[in-house]
C-alpha cells in the first residue's frame, strides 16, 4: 500500500506545474460543500455504505453515464437531471447496483431521490443518485430511507472521508484527488473520488465518480468539459474490458470561489480550469488501474505514431485487455511478441516491418525485428510494480495512452469466489 | 481427459444424421493422402514437432486466414499458394512461429516451401506452409530442412497420428474429426486435425487447422465454402480474446472418391458436402474450446432474439470474452448480472426489460428481472463440465452460438509461466 501511494506521488510530481497545486483534502475541500458517509446496513461486512453530498449552493452540473444498454435504474433518472444546468446533491448507495430491477428499481431510485431532497429541503431534480454493489437484486429500502436520513443528519465539512468510504465494494484503498489553482485572483478548488476494481472498461464514465468545485462556470460549457476530461481519464482505463451497468462520472460546480464566470472555450481561465479537473480525473484514473482487482503491478501503454487518436486508442485498449500480455507481466516475462500480436488485431493500421517497442525504455523491437536484448537487462524494468512500454505503429502522428493491470492468480480468485 | 472425450461424444451425436457418419481416423482417411509427423529438434521438450501432409493428386485448394496486421511470414506465403486452384502438400512446423521475422522469416518460409517441393517432386506452388510456437524468433533453417527430409520420407498412410501430434504446443490433446457421407453413389470422407490452446480468438480462421477430403469440387467453389465454414465454426470460437499472427485453415480435395464434381451452390450434392465440412470444422472448434489453456470447463454461449446474426456474434463473444464470466464460472457461481452485462455493453440492440436469459435450462432472468431461483437449483448445473446458457435479446429473431472455456488459476499459470 505504501509503495502505491508512493507510486502515485511520482506520477503527480509531473502535473504539479506552476499554476496547479495538489492539496490533501476531499469532496468538501472547494467551498460550500459538505458530505457524509454512513452504515446503513446494506453491506454484510457493517462497512459503511451510504453517502451524501451537498452543495449549499445551487451547482453547475455535468455528467456522463456508461453506455451499456443494461444500464441501472439510478443512470436512468440522472440522465434526467443531467438535463438541467443546476443541482445540489449526490446520493449514493454500495452494496446493491439496482440494475437489472425493472420499474421497481426505478422507482426506488426516483424514491431515493425524493426521499433526500425532502430532507435537504430542494427540488428533487436537483438530486443525482448513485448505486454500485450487485446486479439484480431489489433495494431494500427501509435500510436506504434510514441511512439517507442518517447521512443528511451527519453532513459536515469533515465528512469527505466517510463519503469516500461509503461508495467502495472491492476497493482496496479510497481514491480521491484534490488541486487548486489561481483562477483570475481567486483561489479555485477542484475535488474528486472514485471507486471502481473491477468491471473496469469505462465508456463515457467510470464506475462511479464525482468531483465538486467551488468554480464559477456556465453549465453548458461545463457539460462539454466533462465529456471531454472523461476521454481523456476514466476512459483511457481498463481492467478486465467489462464495462459496468452502472458507470457515472459526476461534476458539480457551485461558483463560490467568486472567480468570473468561465463560459466559454475562449474565456482566458479556460485552460487552467480544464488542466484543474483533467489532473482530479487522470489522478483518479491511475488509482483505479492500480487498484484493478488482483493487480501486482501498474502498466501504463503508450500509442505512437498511429494514423490517429480513435486508432491509437484502439491499439492501446487491444494490449491493454489481452490476457496474455496482463499474464505475460504478472509473470515478469517480457514477452513483446503478445504486444505487438494484440496492436496487430486491434483493427489499427500498422507498418509491420517499421513497427518499434520498448518496454521501460528499453528497445526490444527495432523494424519489426527482436532486437534480442538479454533477459538479465529486463529483469530489473520487468520487477518494477510500475512498468510503461510505447509501441510505434509507424503509421502516422497519432498518440494514446492507457493505463491498466496485470492479471494475476487472485483476480481469478476474487471473481470466482464472489458469489451472488 | 476421459470426461473431455466423453463429452464430445455428446456432441458429436447431435451431427450423425441419416446422411453423415462420424468415423475414427486422422488426415489420411481420405483417399489418396499421406502423412508423416517427425521430431526435428524446434521443441525442446523432444517431441514431434514437424508434420508434412500430401495428396498423390493435386487437390483443389481453399483457406482463410488470421487477419492480424502482424501476420506470420508463412501467411503471407500461403496467400499466394491460395490463389492458386490446386495444392498438394501442407508443410508444418511447431515450436517456432515465424512471426515478427520480418525479410528473413519470409525468405525462410519459402525455403521451406522449395525445400520440401523439390524432395516431393511439385512445383513450389503446390507447397503450403505453416508454423506455430514462439514468436520473434528466426527459423533454425538446419534443423528445419533435416525435418522436412525425414518427414517426406516418412510419408505413409499410417501417418496421420503422428502429423496431429506434430502441429501441437500446449495442446493437452491431439484435435482430429473424420466424417463420410455417400455423394452420388460414392463415399465421401472429410477429414480435420487443429492445434490451439491459447491466443484464440479466429478472425476468418483458426491458429491452425487442415482438412482433407477425397471429394471431387471445383476449386472457386471450394475457397467460398471454406469461407463461410469458417465463420460457422472456428470463428465462433473464443479462449482469450487474442487473434494470432499465424491462424491458417487450409482445405485439400483431390477429387479421388470419384464423385461427380461439386461445382456450385446449385449442385444437388452441394449440402452434404457444405455438412460434412462444417461437421468435421464445428467438432475441432468445439474440442479447441475444450482444450482452452487452463479450461475446466466448456461453455456454450447461445444468444438469440438478436437483431441480426453480426450483433447475435457480437453479443455472445463479449459474453464468452468476458472475464467476470469466464471466472465466475470457474467458481461454479451462477453469476447473470455480469452475463447480462456482458451483453448490454456489446452493443447489439436489446431490449433491458424483456431480457431473458437461461443456464442449463433454468431462466434465471424473465422480462430483464431476477427469477430469484434458489442457488442450491443451480448447483448441480454449475458444477457440470458443460455448461450451456441462453439469451434472449428480445430485438429480432437472428442467433448465434459461440463456443469458450473458463477462466482458472491454470490460465495465469500457463501464461505467466511460459517464458520468451
Amino acid at each position: 500500500m505504501v509503495k502505491r501511494v508512493d507510486c502515485l506521488k511520482e506520477h503527480n510530481t509531473e502535473r504539479e506545474n506552476k499554476t496547479l497545486k495538489k492539496i490533501d483534502g476531499w469532496l468538501t475541500s472547494p467551498k460550500g460543500f459538505v458530505a457524509a458517509g454512513v452504515t446503513a446496513g446494506l453491506k454484510v461486512s457493517g462497512k459503511a455504505d451510504l453517502a451524501v453530498v451537498y452543495s449549499e449552493k445551487p451547482a453547475a452540473c455535468g455528467a456522463v453515464f456508461t453506455q451499456n444498454k443494461m444500464c441501472a435504474a439510478p443512470v436512468l433518472v440522472d440522465r434526467e437531471v443531467n438535463k438541467k444546468d443546476y443541482a445540489c446533491a449526490i446520493v449514493v448507495n454500495s452494496g446493491c447496483a439496482n440494475a437489472c430491477t425493472g420499474l421497481k428499481g426505478l422507482a426506488d431510485a426516483r424514491e431515493m431521490q425524493s426521499f433526500a431532497a425532502g430532507l435537504l429541503n430542494i427540488d428533487l431534480n436537483e438530486v443525482f443518485v448513485c448505486s454500485t454493489g450487485v446486479i439484480g437484486a431489489f433495494m431494500p429500502m427501509d435500510i436506504v430511507r434510514k441511512g439517507i436520513k442518517n447521512a443528511v443528519a451527519a453532513l459536515s465539512k469533515d465528512g469527505g472521508e466517510s463519503c469516500a468510504q461509503a461508495i467502495q465494494t472491492t476497493d482496496t484503498f479510497v481514491k480521491h484527488s484534490v488541486y487548486t489553482a489561481e483562477i483570475g485572483g481567486k483561489t479555485v478548488t477542484v475535488a474528486g473520488i472514485a471507486k471502481g476494481a473491477g468491471m473496469i472498461h469505462p465508456n463515457m464514465a467510470t464506475m462511479l465518480t464525482f468531483l465538486t468545485t467551488d468554480a464559477a462556470v456556465a453549465p453548458a460549457l461545463l457539460k462539454k468539459m466533462v465529456k471531454e476530461v472523461a476521454d481523456h481519464s476514466f476512459n483511457m482505463v481498463v481492467v478486465d474490458g467489462d464495462t459496468s451497468t452502472n458507470d457515472s462520472m459526476i461534476v458539480l460546480a457551485n461558483g463560490l470561489a467568486g472567480n468570473a464566470v468561465i463560459d466559454s472555450g475562449k474565456h482566458p481561465d479556460y485552460q487552467v480550469f480544464y488542466d484543474l479537473l483533467l489532473a482530479v480525473a487522470m489522478d483518479l484514473a491511475k488509482m483505479i488501474a492500480h487498484d484493478g482487482e488482483g493487480a501486482t503491478k501498474f502498466l501504463e501503454v503508450n500509442v505512437v505514431g498511429a494514423k490517429n487518436f480513435a486508432e491509437a486508442k484502439i491499439a492501446a485498449m487491444a494490449i491493454a485487455k489481452s490476457p496474455l500480455v496482463k499474464t505475460a507481466f504478472f509473470g515478469e516475462d517480457p514477452n513483446w511478441g503478445r504486444i505487438v500480436c494484440a496492436a496487430g488485431y486491434s483493427g489499427a493500421e500498422m507498418i509491420a516491418d517499421k513497427v518499434n517497442l520498448s518496454i521501460g525504455g528499453v528497445r526490444l523491437v527495432e523494424k519489426g525485428l527482436n532486437c534480442n536484448v538479454a533477459l538479465e537487462t529486463l529483469k530489473p524494468i520487468m520487477s518494477e510494480k510500475e512498468i510503461s512500454m510505447e509501441i510505434d505503429l509507424a503509421a502516422g502522428d497519432a498518440k494514446a495512452t492507457v493505463w491498466t493491470c496485470d492479471f494475476s492468480y487472485e483476480y481469478v480468485k476474487i471473481n470466482g469466489e464472489y458469489h451472488t
